[in-house]
């Protein structure tokens, strides 16, 4: 994605051949840093400290993180020494296992030389993988953009919530990938986005993202995209997807459901973009069966910000004393879902839309 | 209501018969202030400012300050300038203007010595009818939470959004009024408490309020409700009004809309709270006639709060150079409410069930 008019990803090979660069996440939106990982550990702590964030993202630095440990010790014990590290940084992240188990089975076999070259190329070709995939999303809902711009011959005005952009992923996100190919395309694209409380990553990623790739935006609080969709200012929505079942209810971040609801009384159409490795095949009904993660008090009560002067600061909004819930995810229902938007195409949020895309998965989750 | 274990109103004259006591609202909720007003110009200053807000307190609060004028000047010049420094301060508000005609109206045909004893009766006045008028909207929406615990025997949940309490009134407060009756008559409630960006006046004053009286509550951010009502965590939402059509439209704080529309889908029965004052006869479809305040984004891309070292700070949260829309308030179908509390009762949102309970209106503005 572009920032200064630059192409970047979020995580890249450094250019002198030394480590890996990632965009230093903890900075935005108030500073564009590349940081180096030059170790293991160094990795490690990118993902400990949300230097790095988002499942895709998560993932491909871990992969990294083991192509740099094979550089300093290509060993049996150093490989194994390396997805402890790496997998112990964020427990429930699912991705990151995923990613670690991929670049450790293909190593595994390899002499101590060969590894090196092939930890390299396999955390490449996540990467790869993961900005194809994403680029097959944006195509595909671009082109629902594209058909209301024909019907109405106007700017087509979306609203989004959270941050399912390029910073979650290697590149093009999911959600904002349809909206930067349309732009690009040159359909007239406006979007709304929600702040998303209680960690922001609306007001402060989103809208940086946007902002740095030029897309006309304009930032919301979570409670106006109802009043927005009653005055006809959104024409369709895009959201991601954390977890999806197999029956097509969207486990997302919290806040998503009441925008869902919005756009159902509005006759908006609320789409969910997602990469199929977010399908959960084992579940059918996810208001029953997908556990909320109950999320730190403290993300509600304070939060952080930059003043006149530059200065960061950390600031309690809830009067003192009183206690926060924090529920971090809620699931949206397939019945309020127009279509799932993934890399193969557009389909129903049912159990048959999702098995007519995706024919291959749903025969061996049978099995 | 009590803080610190001693009963408040929000104003008062001052125990030394000088001047009149206000809690200073821009204290809260890291500090509580009382303040002395002690000249007209010094009340104008209070609403101005925002020391005292909410339409009926903004109405007292201009009332004491025609007293005050009173007491240094009580000729018709002295009236007339109070009158019109007191009407500059916030020009929309319909509560102002109401109180300023009800003062000079009484005051007009009176001598001098006559006025000072008068102005002082009416503010006092009409500080008593509205601690009368929001008794009785709690009187009546407190059975609704006695039934509902009569029938499950256990807590309450309540969810309310921005503030609707006695900070907004003299004293109760209308969507908090129930809440304090139930609790002051022993049945275990519990709020949960919308935080209500922009301007978080659920976190700061709502919050606020509910601690000091000592009725337990919970934080949330906006997002949370609909997952709150999805898991059965809410027995009833209560909110106010600040305009209601007589087809029982209500025009509340932004937000309001999305949480009514998360409690019909789970059955929760989503109750307005409003005196007859916030009806307005003229109106008939809220969304296409009741036009939306759009704030200053400021209030969207900044926020204050307290540091741990007891430090105030005003910051931006949102990425630099991004903008930001701020509607104020939104309008909540009259088919998404289950009812309207008012001082005569609990009616349905409709044009019959308002006309049942005030056929004497009705016929006048029919007329």
């Amino acid at each position: 994605m572009r920032i200064h008019g630059r192409h970047y990803r979020t995580i890249f090979p450094a250019e002198d051949g030394a480590g890996v660069s990632i965009i230093d996440q903890t900075k935005l939106p108030f500073a564009f840093e590349i940081a180096r990982l030059s170790t293991v550990e160094e990795a490690a702590t990118a993902i400990r400290d949300m230097q790095v964030r988002g499942a895709p993202l998560i993932g491909a630095t871990a992969a990294y993180g083991i192509a740099l440990a094979m550089d300093a010790d290509a060993s049996d014990e150093a490989l194994a020494q390396a997805v402890r590290v790496l997998g112990a940084t964020r427990p429930t992240a699912v991705n990151l296992h995923w990613a670690l188990s991929r670049v450790e089975n293909r190593l595994a076999p390899l002499s101590g030389r060969e590894r090196v070259r092939a930890a390299w190329t396999e955390a490449e070709a996540i990467c790869d993988e993961d900005v194809e995939q994403n680029h097959a999303i944006g195509a595909n809902g671009a082109r629902l953009l594209a058909e209301i711009h024909a019907k109405t011959g106007r700017t087509v005005n979306v609203l989004t919530h959270c941050n399912a952009g390029w910073l979650a992923t290697v590149d093009w996100g999911t959600a904002l990938s349809p909206i930067y190919q349309a732009h690009d395309a040159g359909i007239p694209v406006h979007v709304y986005v929600d702040e998303t409380r209680p960690r922001n990553q609306g007001a402060a990623l989103t809208a940086y993202e946007l902002g740095a790739h030029g897309v006309p935006h304009t930032v919301v609080v979570d409670n106006a995209g109802g009043h927005l969709m009653q005055h006809g200012k959104v024409d369709i929505c895009f959201v991601g997807s954390d977890r999806t079942t197999a029956s097509g209810d969207v486990c997302n971040k919290i806040g998503t459901y009441l925008k869902a609801l919005a756009a159902r009384d509005n006759d908006v159409p609320f789409y969910v973009t997602l990469p199929v490795t977010t399908i959960d095949w084992s579940l059918d009904d996810g208001l029953a069966e997908i556990p909320i993660e109950e999320r730190s008090a403290r993300e509600v009560t304070n939060l952080v910000g930059i003043d006149e002067d530059g200065a960061v600061h950390d600031v309690r909004v809830v009067a003192p004393g009183s206690p926060a819930a924090n529920p971090a995810f809620d699931v949206t229902p397939a019945r309020l879902v127009a279509g799932l938007v993934t890399e193969r195409g557009i389909c129903p949020a049912s159990r048959e839309g999702i098995a007519g895309l995706y024919p291959d998965y749903t025969r061996s989750a049978a099995e």
